[in-house]
């Protein structure tokens, strides 16, 4: 399953020391070819980590040969040093992998931020995961990029003759542009990289750029796609774009499942808005205010801060002609009261707002969490 | 104090019902001239209360006489028949008050939005208010102002000759444009409303347009000053001005300090920015980062999460020349590790985060609050 789901590759994940807590901390994902094309998308925070500055001139090259995962450190805000051990990190793979380049080896890292990663621990590590490549690796790497995810994430779509696969982690920091996570998506699917890129971009706008669980976005959110053409098959772009948006909107929603603290997925959907732009901007903006994310938690269908925040928006709309569904009770109409609040039963975890702007055709989901002292208490109470 | 500091005001504050506590929840300021100039801000959300409505209406007289406020229901999204009953308001307080014309009457409302004032309550509510009119009534004005604050908010600057002083309510749903608030300020100067437009206005900018206690924009601010001359002085519009800043950011000061659940207040100052823009935009992404404003309460230095904030914003910086400062401890150089983290000390109330964007000259200050398990209970046990 997971990354391994497809032929073609291999993966490992083991407990390098990098986490204090001796769990698994470093995954290691191998194409085997034939082919090696390869896409990726990475956060927009315009501070990036260094293995994000290091992936993105390795995709450029449209060829990624192997994957370096590591939980346990961001290596985010750490300067020349930070970006010369994602370097050596590669150089690393590229030795112990042999016949690879250190540039075709992407790194990804998550953790905390402004810390340099353990690199005496790191690099034997590879090493170490090397040696463990198995065709059956794929849960193992999904284990070992977990943070403070409570359940490692995989997903796969099996079509006729050849399959897409992925693993995910993030549980905190989850906001479009990417949500922050790292996700590694392998095909045996015979595609060249911009038929990948394609696909990828399609897909992530759709559904990892569309959860919002707490505002915040990443320093080193990255999601690589590689293909290695394995199967033989060359499938039509629509049926393999739909597949790669299956497998992501399955692990987005696995993200939103599993987020810091939640006790509720907030499925906003916004409907007959003038645009789709429009729909994001004001799914956004719900899923990023904290008085209704507090509401949520409390099972309380409280319609008038879904209001308060679509009216700090740009969108087109006349604030007297909105409707809200919160569960599918119309709780407001046309900007005022509607259906009596008491018939809303929210005591179960998915909760679904609907936003009627009343000014067009055009819809969009967000999927966000509710804002819990669980919450509060897993970002204060210790660095992440 | 408060708003009859300045002379020419009488006000009260009373229990009229509207609160099921039976705790004190309508106001009324009276301005007895002889002038009775007056300016007005309001919320910048699209979606807007009935008082809101109606008082911006008002003020385009450039006249107030009197403002009636109430806490205990917001009158927001109440449609048609929330804007008759702030009509109904002005029209009974014009009516007890005598001599005065409903078009001169403001209207201010705060509480629980998406319902309809208990207007049996606040009719005969208005006519009791009026008979306790006093020119020492200004504390009481403050005590019925007052939702989840915990503490009544008053300021005052006095000049020579004359007065600037206020009051104001604001605990929760406090973001820019304005904070959730109410504010009436008052002055015995003898000025135009264009004058007091423009001074209101310069003093809102930099205070109350600069705290952003959790990011929620209300549908209900509204910061009103009055004027009305008795003092028979004229001040220069510099001193006047300073005058009405100092007394905004006092009370904005004190908004901060009494915000919903939060255990921190944040000063966070952007400094070196490009542009006074771009500090201000810097600031409030700072400002509304959840993980930042939980690991403030933790007690955590975690400049990374500022970065990460700082990262989202579209300003002028370059990620590798940020600095910033935790209470004084460049914890972050050059966008990286700064100087130990183990030296910030951070058990006090007042936290502050500099920011310093190495692109020019401009600066800003912006007020921010913690995250804490208290915010969340506050805003999810109860509807608020």
């Amino acid at each position: 399953m997971s990354v391994t789901a497809a032929q073609g590759f291999t993966a490992a994940g083991i407990a390098a020391g990098i986490k204090a807590n001796g769990n698994p901390d470093l995954a290691l994902v191998v194409n085997d070819g034939p082919r090696h094309a390869a896409a990726g998308v990475f956060t927009s925070n315009r501070v990036k980590a260094a293995p994000v500055l290091w992936s993105e001139q390795v995709l450029k090259g449209g060829a990624v040969s192997a994957v370096v995962l590591n939980s346990g450190g961001a290596n985010a805000c750490t300067g020349p040093q930070g970006f010369q051990d994602t370097h050596a990190t590669a150089e690393k793979a590229a030795q112990v992998l042999q016949g690879h380049s250190a540039g075709e080896i992407a790194v990804a890292s998550t953790g905390l931020i402004g810390e340099l990663l353990p690199m005496d621990k790191l690099l034997p590590g590879i090493e170490k995961a090397a040696t463990e490549l198995s065709a059956h690796g794929g849960e193992k790497a999904a284990i070992a990029i977990k943070t403070t995810d409570t359940v490692h994430k995989t997903a796969v779509v099996t079509k006729d003759g050849w399959t897409v696969g992925g693993m995910a982690k993030g549980a905190g920091m989850l906001a479009p542009g990417l949500a922050t996570m790292l996700v590694v998506l392998t095909t045996d699917a015979d595609l060249d990289s911009a038929t990948l890129d394609k696909a990828l971009r399609d897909a992530t706008r759709l559904t990892f750029d569309r959860v919002d669980s707490d505002g915040c976005m990443s320093t080193n959110d990255t999601v690589l796609l590689l293909a290695s053409g394995a199967s033989g098959t060359t499938p039509e772009y629509g049926e393999f774009a739909d597949a790669v948006r299956d497998v992501c909107d399955d692990l987005a929603r696995q993200l939103i499942g599993d987020a810091e603290g939640a006790s509720k997925d907030i499925r906003i959907e916004v409907v007959n808005a003038a645009s789709e732009d429009d729909a994001v901007e004001v799914g956004r903006s719900i899923a990023r205010n904290n008085l209704l994310k507090c509401a949520i938690h409390g099972e309380d269908p409280n319609w008038g801060r879904v209001l308060s925040a679509i009216g700090t928006t740009k969108a087109a709309f006349e604030p007297d002609r909105l409707n809200v569904a919160i569960n599918d009770v119309w709780v407001c109409r046309n900007g005022s009261v509607g259906e009596d609040r008491d018939l809303v039963d929210m005591r179960y975890r998915e909760v679904r707002i609907t936003a009627d702007l009343a000014a067009g055709s055009a819809s969009a989901v967000i999927w966000a969490n509710d804002l819990t002292a669980d919450y509060v208490h897993e970002n204060s109470a210790y660095s992440s």
